[in-house]
Parts: C-alpha cells; structure tokens; sequence
C-alpha cells in the first residue's frame, strides 16, 4: 500500500501550461514564437497534431485541450460575418446575437479605388469577427473576373490583378489588426461556379502568374496574410487544394508563405495528396454527403484517421504533420494566443459609416443623358419606383457569403427617407420568390397582373426607375452554380421596354454583382449600377439619385456588348465552361479590358469607366523622366481640376503598355491610380509612382519575372477607354 | 449636394473603443477600473444598460457590442463545466468539444477536510471553465445539509458553516485564477429542493448568521468572490434572489460585496423587487412556460423592457440600473475584458489527478469489522460485485450538475482494472433505468431474476462486495425534488439482506450524497461512502478497497439512526417540508452534529468521523495559554502518532463550546482542523489556530457578532463523537 500525498509541485510545474502562459505574453519576436512553437510540438502526441489538421464541426477544428492550445473558430465571409451554423449541419444556429453589418460586395469595395477604404472596411470586418470570437475570417476572394457568367463575381474585386492586389492588402491588414486571420481565398483559379468541384483549369505560365495569381501573392507578401483557402477545381491535373505546384512549389516556397492552407469545405479528395501537397486545414468533407451520417465522422476525413495511419506506417513521414502542426499553432499565436488583440465591436456607428462610404464610392454612374440624375426632390414631382429589386434583402442568399445584418434598408427605403417632398410610387413588376442558395428559380409568378400595375405607375409619374438586375439566387450572383445566360432574367427586358413605351424619362439602377446585357441602353437616360450594398443600401442609393452625394465609382471589369465579346466565351465551350473535365484559358493573358484593348473590341462599359455629376479636366500630364533604369520609379504626375458645378471625385488612372514587346502583351495594362476629391472649381495635382519592376512580364524561358528594356508606353486617363495622354518613356 | 469624404480621424478616435484598449491593458488597480467604468457608462445608453441585466439566451447575457464591450457566459455547475445548452432550449447542443473532467462532488471535497485540495480543484475546474470559454462557473454550492432528504446535498459541502467555508473559499479563488468568476450559491436557505420555488423560510437571525450564511459571507469576504447566484425560495415573505434583507442589507452593505447577483434560472418574479433589493443578473425567466413560445421572449423578463419602462418613467431612479450595469462591466474586466487571463486546459493528466486525489481522500470508510477491508488481490480469490452502482454512470442525471465527462471508470471496470489475480463476478441485482432529470423512477424493472442472479453469485463467492445507494434520478440525488424516503430505494435493503443469508463475508459501498437509512448495518462487515466520485470513480474506489490508498476522509454531516433524530425532522412537517407555503426552521442553530451532541441523540455515524486502514494515537494535547484577551489567537497542538501497520492521515479536529452561556449555544462547534500524513511508526505534532473572535455569537440585541467572556471547553478529537481530550481555556 504506496500513499501518494499530492504534489503541488508537480501540478503547478507542467511545463507546457508555462511555456503557454510565458508565450502569450510575449510572442512578439518570431524567434520566440517558433522556439516556443518547438516547445509545444515536442510534447504533442501524433494523434494531437493531426486532430489540430481537420475540422471537429462545421466551422471549428480542435485544440489541444490538455496542454491548454484552443481550438479555431472561422466564418464566412467576405462581406460580414456570417450568422452562427449549427455544429453538424448547414442549418443556422437559430442564436440572436449575430446580427451584424453588412458591407457591400467587394466588387462594390474594388469599384470605389480607394485602398484606404479597403483597409477601413477590413479592419472594421475584423472588428466584427472579433467580437464574434472567430478566429479566422474566411475571406477575401481575390479571384479574377474572367467571365460575367460567374455566379461568385460578386464576392471579388475585378478582373484586374492590380486593382484586386492593391485593395486585398489594405483588407486583409485591417482583419488581422484584430487577431483575426484573414483567409485569402480561392486559391486558385476557382473562376467559375460550374464544375466547380471538378472542372481542371488548363493555362499557361504567364496568365497563371500574370492575371491569376498576383493578388494572391500579393495577399502572402505585401500583406502577410495567416492563411489562404485552397480551391475546388482541379490545377493542371490536381485538385488546388492539395496541389503541388501551387501550395509546394509557388504558395511556401517561392513566397514563403508561413501561414495556413485551409480548404474550400470539402475540397480535399486524398489523404496522400491532402498530407504532402500543402493542404493544412481539412475542413467540410463529406458532412453532405457519404460519411455525415456516422456520428464520429470527422474522423474519416482525409487528414484525420486516414493521414494518422499512414503516419504511424511510415508512409508519411512525421516531418510533414509536424509542418503542418507548427503553421497552425503559429497562426493560434498570431489570432487566439494573443493576449494583446482587440476585443472587437459589431454594429457601432463607425462600422456603419465605412459600409456608407464605401457604398457611394462604390456605385458607378454608367450613363446620365440630358442630366436625368440627380433628381432633386420636389414638390409635384412624382417618381414611380418599378422592379422587385427596389425591395428585395439581397444580404440573404448568395451562398456562403449570406449574412444577417442588423439592418438592411432597402432602395425603397431609403428613397422614401431621402424624397420627403416628392411622391413615391412603387410596383414590383415581377417577383421571384425567396433567395435560397439551392433553389431553382421560377418562372414568373403573377407576371402579367404585376407589370400590368407597374405600367400604370410609369404612365402617372413624372419620372420612372427602374429598380432590377440580377439577385442572390442559384444561378444568378450564388455561389455554387454560374449564371445560364447574360441577359436579364424575370423578363426584366421586356418590362424595361414596355416602361419606356408609357414614360421616356426613365433610369434603370442594376442591382447586380456581374456585367448583363442591356438591349434596352438607348431607351433610357440613366443608368446605375449599384452592386449590392448591404446594411446601407437604400440610404446609400437614394443619396447618389438625389445626389446628395456625387458618384465616383469606377468599373472594376468591363461590360462587353455581347457575351462572345467577353474573352473567355470568344475561344468557346472549350475555353468556358470547359466540357467537364477540362477547360482551356485559351484568352491566355487577354483577359477583361487587356482582351478587348488589345483586340479591339468595343466594350459597352471599359474597366475603369464610370461617371461623375461634375465634369474633370486631367491636365499637365507628364513623367518625370524620359529614361529610367531598371531599379527606378516612373512619377507620373497630373493635374485634375473640377470644372463642373459640384463637388466630386475623379480616378487618375496610369496604364503601361510595351510596343513591339519580343512577348505577346495586352495593349495596356493598370499600374497605378489615384482617387481625387475635388470641391467645384479646385484643382489637384496628383503623383502616380510605379517601380519599373512592375512592369515585369513572366518569363516561362526562366521560370521567373523579367523586364525587358526598351520603350514602354504611359497612358493616362479616367478609363480604360478615356486616355487623355499617351507618351513614351524608355528603360535603359 | 454634400461630399463627405471619409474621416479617418472620426473612425480611429472613438473615445470608448480606445478607453476599453486602454482598460484591458492594465484593470489592476481598482481606481483605475472604477474610473474606466465611469467612462462606459457615460457612453451607455439607459437600454444598453437594461440589457446587461438579463439573460439573451439559456446561459449568455448580453454585451455591448457597438462600445466592444463583450457577452457574458455562463456554464453550470460546481463538479464540472456542463455540456453545451442549446441557445434557447434546455436540450444539449449536441457539440463534441465538451466533454470535460467529471470531479468528485463537493460533499466528497469537503469529506477530504484539505482545504488545499479545494484550491486545485477549483483551479483545475477554473482552467477547465476558461477552455471552455465560459465567463461566470456556476458554483460551489454552499446550502447547508440539514436534512438527509435534500435532493441537491451531493453539491453542497456538509452541515457545518465553518468547515463549508474552509472550503469554498480556496475553491473559488482556485477558479477565479483563470479569470473566470465563480458564484456560489443558493443565496440563501436553499436547503431542500422540495417546493423550492415557492417555500418561505422563517428562521431566527441567530440560525440565520450562524449557520446558513458563513459560507456565503467567507465566499465575499475571503475569497472575494465576483458573483452569488440567488435563491429560488422565499425567505422571511420575500423571493430571495430579490430580497431586501439578504441581498441590500446584507450582502452588499454588511458584507460589501462588489459583485453581481445572478438570478437562479427563473428565480426573478417582479420588476420593481428585482430592481430595487439586489438582483442584478436575471437568468432562465420562463424560458420553459409561458412566454417561451415568444420569439424575442427575453425581453419579457422582468429586468428587460418592463424595467427599462419604469426607468423611463422614473418610476426607478437611473441610479439603480447603473449600479447594476457598474457590478457587471466589474465582473467584465475581472474575466472576459482581462487580457492576463490564461486559456485554461481541459482533460489534462493534472486535472485527472486533482480528481483523484479528491476522490481518495474523500471516501469515508464507516465500518472495518474482522478488517474486512483493504481486500487483498489473489489467485483464487472470488469477488462477487453486486448492484446497479457497480456500473451506473453517474455524471449522467442529477440536474443542472449533470456532466459528459470525457470519461467516467464505474465502480466495476475499477475493480477489474485493480484486480488481475482475482475472478470477478457481477450482477446488478436490480436495475432502475436512465437517470433523468424529470424522470419518474420506475419500480421494479426484471427485479426478480437480477436479484436470483445476483443470490447464486454470492453463493459462489469468498467475499461480496454490494455496491448500491442512491443515483441520479429524479426523488434521489437530484435537483428538483428531494427524496420520499430515508431508505434505500428500489429494495437494496431486501437484497442485501438476502446476500447476507447466503454470504456473510459482506460489504457495502454506499454510492450516495446522502445519509441514507441502514436497517442492515450489523450485518455487514464492511462499509464505505464513497460519493459520487465523477471520472476516476472506479479506480479511487478500487484503489481504497485494494489497500493502494489508505482511506482518510471524514464524514461532513451526520448519519443519523432514524430519519426523526435528524433536527429538521424532530419538529416534524411545519420545520421540513413546510405545509407548502411556509417552513420554520425550528432546530434553530442545533443543525447537524450541534443537534446530536446538545440533545444526546446519538447518530449512526457522526460528523467528523471516518476510519483508516491504520491507527492513530493523539496525545500531548494543549492550548497554548489559559487566559486570552478577545484579539489573541488560541493555538491547540497535538501529537499525532501512526500507531498502525500503513501508512495513512488522520484528520485532528478541534471543536468548542461555551459552558453556562447566557445565549442558547450548541454544546460544540468546529472551530479548527488540520489533516496529517504519517508514515507508518510516524509522529507529527500539529497546531491549530483559531481566532478568538471566531467565537463570537450572533447577537440579535445589537445585531451583530458579540463575544461572551469567561469559560470556554476546547474539544479535540478525530470525530465529534470522539473527543480524547476537553480543556477549558478562559477570555478576559
């Protein structure tokens, strides 16, 4: 019989519970943080570290409970932290505390040209994760507008890879100002929703690095971002997600990236793939489908028991769990092992007004015939406000990307609030039932008796909108599916036409995420598009129609004329959808504005176009050299003078392009911008700086960026389609 | 037309957000806090406060989410961080990431007589809260046992106010440590669960200070504990979770409690009581009858909109909701706001051994005839294990402490684990189903043939080992209603009496939290309670069986003969239960042991009594002086001898009276204890400190302690019943 009088001594001593509380106090150093990283792994069991590497529920992988390492937490999205999801289903929470602020898509950030709002909005979101104690925040997406097809455009910033960059940078900083990780995703090439889990994306080297990857690279180098999301789709044979050559050879080893690939939920599809080719975080798989029956099923995953078994058989060596296990416990020590970070704020009024912001910067004024906006409030004046999307939430539906604000005002909304004189009528139109992210839209539901009532309302106002566009559907702007065609659905045309028929002063505002066909562009006089807003939606549209504020917003992606104008659909079903199994970037580099510049195809929008309620003169431009060496920096420097009758903003915006490059080249391609704001009558001058190494092309003879010498053109206007001046420098 | 462009400045400067960052760095100083206090509530509106003062959801509260300002969570219970509650339903959430440590019940606890041992329990239940990200840790519980039948006893810490202090305060300190509040509970005279929610206790002050609030007032004062959970019941006309006299005049203007006062769940029942006497936190209001059906239900409760109603209407100052909005920002930055809080662990190996050292130690053996215990393994020795507690989980059942412990070793895999050389037989004997909470206990299930089985396997064995009590369910040991009976139920009595007439080589395991009546006491040879004793409850019981672990636990209340010698009983039903509206607590300050000893009624087993494995001699016994002044401290020292074959601790208990007092007194009370381990052959001297003013009495001519001079008689002793000397010391 041995007593065993406790030991206080021993209770107290645990080291790792010390290293723990000794880290977290100051892991500031890198140094200190992997050697206190090491301490942590060489008292993990085998079992620990791979339970750190998959998902326990929907959104949470597990921690190390005994050793007092805590476990993850993540939420969608990319504009608002989404609502609370059941631990084992798709199903919300049913919790009430979860109410947030919606921001507008980040089509609608990219559109305001302002990375100081990116980062406002960012660390704002962040804020909101925070006090909703998530730990990694699953956006942004940064994937290249390639098609309008795309049902997830919406959660983008463009078809432009220095626009995405140079807004995603801002954001992702301003997430992880708050100990939250943001996750850059979907890495990548997931530029469709079709076959999304099993189309193989085909392209060559130079649109790879060119075109699709510079945000992404961007996000890891210029921002530091703590983690990506791999995608569905396949890369050149491989699933992106568990990718060798994305994860292994460019993600960790030509940008050291330290942090953690996390996948799309269940983008993973083996063990051995998933452990060697870079996946760190397997979360999603197979709870829809086989598996998610059996209680213990996140065992099953590819990482879990699987990836555990073929540790303990030597078949994978220990290294690479080890690798994976020091890359999540370093992104715990930058979000939830962080005594230091922020506790966060939902729904303050700041947070608010970065979504306002952002909304009227972001809208763009795509046509404003005989001055029909800003349409001032008056007395007698009645305004007849026709489409379902002048009172549809769009915050709900969409995908994963569907939020629950606090608040959503609605256009119509916010166009009661804002016109107190005039009289407001409103008829839907059409009407298309609930957003549901697998729901098959209808056809039309009591069309003719809604038209019927929304042509009365056009022949008794003064002035007609036209409230319509595309909305959060499954394939229209969804996740999971791409829309079925380019025009408008719900017989939006037909209506749009029949208004013009009963009353010419007309305005259409498109609620959309993604460019449409507008057979119907010469019948009226105004023309929005106002992406969707969320929280501030209506207030925000009803402040640019009354004009209280000025829009400023530039198109992040061109609108073609016609779909087979679009550079993916001009090489056909090879080149988009694909037929399947595979599809081929037959546009190569050429894609957006560098297709139809370069091809000369008109586009009915350019990138970079958008209007303003004052006019802008662009002035005195010039370089500050003739020649530069590789090492410098071209300043371009323009004035920019109000010349109108209100105040506004207007985007100087500097295009490169490379004459008798010995490479194909885009005619012209963005490197650098700036937003002015201008009160009537003042002028700016404004300094654009771009280092000659980013006129770099990607070289496949080297396998490496290149600059080639010789004269580079400098094209500066405020649109792709607008260049006020082109003149020539050269790179000695 | 306005441009506002976007003001950094405004965004980054918003006063509170930099105050918290400001707070959380450095909450150490109390004026610091105080002052940073002030500062939020200046920036709180009147419903901003209101809505900190009840519940959002089952066991959360709400924040401030726009100031940043966090929720707060709360989890059940004393032994153990509950399993997660859905968000509006008393149904599990059905998560995987609460299984915790199931520790032994605090009636186990306070049977170790280790304050010490209190301090890592509730350290290790704090870090186990804190992992789990709870805020508040819904105990301990200090009621006092006053009578066997209490359903809830088993949470509670014994009949005596000095010991139930000893041990609540470096519990709740233990759990403070992590930055998580604890609540001690019931506030007050929660002593029966039968009418619970509606019975008015009637007692004297003297009862009152001397008996039932000890526990509490240490909690406060001692352990400065940040949160008390209020009572269900009624006490002097008035529902004591909002009650003038306990909660205002007492607690926090005697006792200056700086706390929050949360409500029992549903024990709040009106808006003007709740505002003005004292609740600050209202929790669980009707969550399960009417009103439950309401969506936005909670804010019906009493300090939700109809409070915030009379605050409008000045029908309650301001001054009221900011006091209580003060107490809890308080209890924010002492846990949630506090940026030095560590992360906690759960299941950690420290934790298991805390659990089983409390185990160990807290076992009574009661009687060792023929030394019938430890029960040595050998070849060709037969056990037989008998009754439904030999594999009964008992985390499972009990109320709101019931746990899902990561796991929970039955009395059965204990002894098979222990004994390797030995056959083990088993039958249940009887079985009565899954325990539930509301569950009505069946009678007899297949009660014949398990009882013939268990019959032939105690004719087969060398030794029977009987392991039956009480569970879990509903009338037993369980919140919610306290037993019909002081027997055993489900006819163990009959059983063991029937096991007796085929094997008298017989003993007992009592699994209980309660005294429980034992007609066949003489028949036995050995007996032990063992309590309930969570996730090691196997092998702690297995090892003091075996001999590993020499028992050394003592009885914190008294097994009395027969129900009616027990002082709540003796006065008969207006004393327990009450006749539904009102109970008077006629035993008055004669509860427990003071009963026993003042009246001469002797009990079947007395508090402070437990056997060892070995024996112990005390001698050389003395008071430091003979004549102390009121400030001095008396210092009672002991020689403790190991007069017996193993090792083992003896716990030396000194208790006294005073002779001739001019004020009823018990005839003595526990004023010091101390446990001792000795080797074998081993001599220790101890000392014990008491206070003089630690006998003071309770004066209702001055209403407040008083001391009376003269005569007093030190009792020590290894069980109230057993004193090996009595010495009179005299205060001058």
């Amino acid at each position: 019989m041995k007593r065993e009088f406790y030991s206080g001594i021993r209770y107290l001593c645990t080291s790792v519970f010390f290293v723990v509380c000794t880290i977290i106090g100051n892991a500031q150093k890198s140094n200190d943080m992997e050697s206190k990283i090491d301490s942590i792994l060489s008292q993990m069991t085998l079992k620990e570290k791979v339970d750190l590497c998959h998902a326990q529920s929907k959104f949470s992988t597990k921690g190390v409970e005994r050793l007092g390492i805590p476990e993850v937490w993540m939420a969608d999205g990319p504009h608002g932290v989404r609502a609370e999801i059941s631990w084992d289903s798709w199903n919300y929470a049913g919790w009430t505390n979860d109410s947030i602020t919606a921001f507008p898509v980040l089509t609608c950030l990219a559109s305001t040209f302002r990375p100081e709002l990116a980062g406002q909005y960012g660390f704002s979101l962040g804020e909101e994760a925070r006090y909703r104690k998530k730990d990694v925040l699953l956006g942004p997406g940064v994937n290249i507008y390639r098609t309008p097809l795309n049902g997830r455009n919406f959660e983008y910033m463009g078809e432009d890879p220095f626009l995405a960059s140079v807004m995603a940078v801002p954001y992702i900083k301003g997430v992880q100002k708050n100990g939250v990780a943001a996750c850059v995703k979907h890495y990548a090439l997931n530029n469709q929703e079709k076959w999304r889990s099993l189309i193989n994306v085909e392209l060559s080297d130079r649109a790879l690095h060119e075109i699709y990857l510079p945000a992404f690279k961007a996000s890891v180098q210029e921002a530091g971002v703590w983690s990506i999301m791999g995608a569905y789709n396949k890369v050149r044979g491989q699933y992106a997600t568990h990718n060798e050559f994305l994860n292994n050879d460019i993600l960790k080893t030509k940008w050291n990236f330290d942090g953690v690939v996390i996948s799309d939920w269940s983008a993973a599809h083996s063990t051995t793939e998933a452990a060697l080719y870079g996946l760190d975080m397997e979360m999603g798989t197979g709870t829809d489908g086989l598996g998610s029956n059996v209680k213990n099923h996140y065992d099953y995953y590819y990482l879990a028991n699987p990836f555990l078994e073929k540790l303990k058989n030597n078949e994978i060596p220990e290294s690479i769990v080890d690798d994976k296990a020091r890359r999540i416990l370093r992104l715990m020590f930058r979000t939830n092992m962080n005594p230091n970070r922020p506790l966060g704020r939902v729904n303050n009024q700041e947070h608010i007004d970065v979504a306002y912001k952002v909304a009227t910067e972001g809208i763009v004024l795509l046509k404003n015939e005989d001055e029909f906006f800003p349409i001032q409030d008056s007395k007698g004046l009645t305004i007849a406000v026709i489409g379902e999307n002048a009172t549809r939430a769009m915050s709900a539906g969409g995908g994963s990307s569907e939020l629950k604000p606090k608040f959503e005002i609605s256009p119509l909304e916010g166009i009661k609030k804002r016109y107190k004189n005039a009289t407001i009528l409103h008829s839907m139109g059409y009407e298309t039932g609930p957003s549901e992210y697998n729901r098959i839209v209808p056809g039309k539901l009591n069309a003719d008796s809604l038209r019927t009532k929304a042509i009365e309302i056009a022949k008794q106002a003064d002035v007609v909108l036209f409230i319509g566009g595309l909305n959060k559907s499954n394939s229209q702007d969804c996740e999971g599916n791409d829309r079925k065609a380019f025009g408008l659905p719900f017989n939006q045309d037909n209506i749009i036409n029949e208004i013009h028929e009963v009353n010419q002063n007309l305005g259409v505002i498109i609620v959309s995420g993604n460019a449409v066909d507008m057979p119907w562009l010469s019948k009226v006089k105004g023309l929005i598009e106002s992406w969707y807003l969320g929280s501030v939606t209506g207030i925000a549209m009803a402040d640019v129609i009354s004009g209280k504020v000025n829009p400023s917003g530039k198109l992040p992606f061109s609108f073609p004329k016609r779909l087979e104008d679009n550079s993916a659909h001009y090489f056909g079903e090879s080149s988009y959808p694909g037929d399947g199994v595979n599809q081929y970037y037959q546009d190569d580099i050429l894609v957006g504005y560098r297709w139809h510049d370069t091809k000369k195809i008109k586009p009915l929008f350019a990138f970079g176009y958008g209007k303003s309620y004052t006019t802008f003169e662009l002035s005195n431009i010039a370089a500050n050299k003739k020649k530069y060496d590789k090492d410098g920096t071209i300043e371009v420097t323009c004035d920019v003078s109000n010349t109108g009758e209100v105040d506004g903003a207007e985007v100087v915006q500097v295009y490169v392009g490379k004459p008798n490059s010995k490479v194909d080249r885009a005619k012209k391609e963005l490197k650098g911008f700036a937003k002015v704001a201008l009160k009537q009558g003042e002028k700016k001058t404004v300094t654009i700086a771009i280092d000659i190494s980013k006129l770099k092309y990607y070289d496949t003879g080297i396998s490496d960026w290149n600059l080639e010498l010789g004269n580079y053109d400098i094209y500066v206007g405020n649109a792709s389609d607008n260049i006020i001046k082109k003149s020539t420098i050269k790179i000695e």
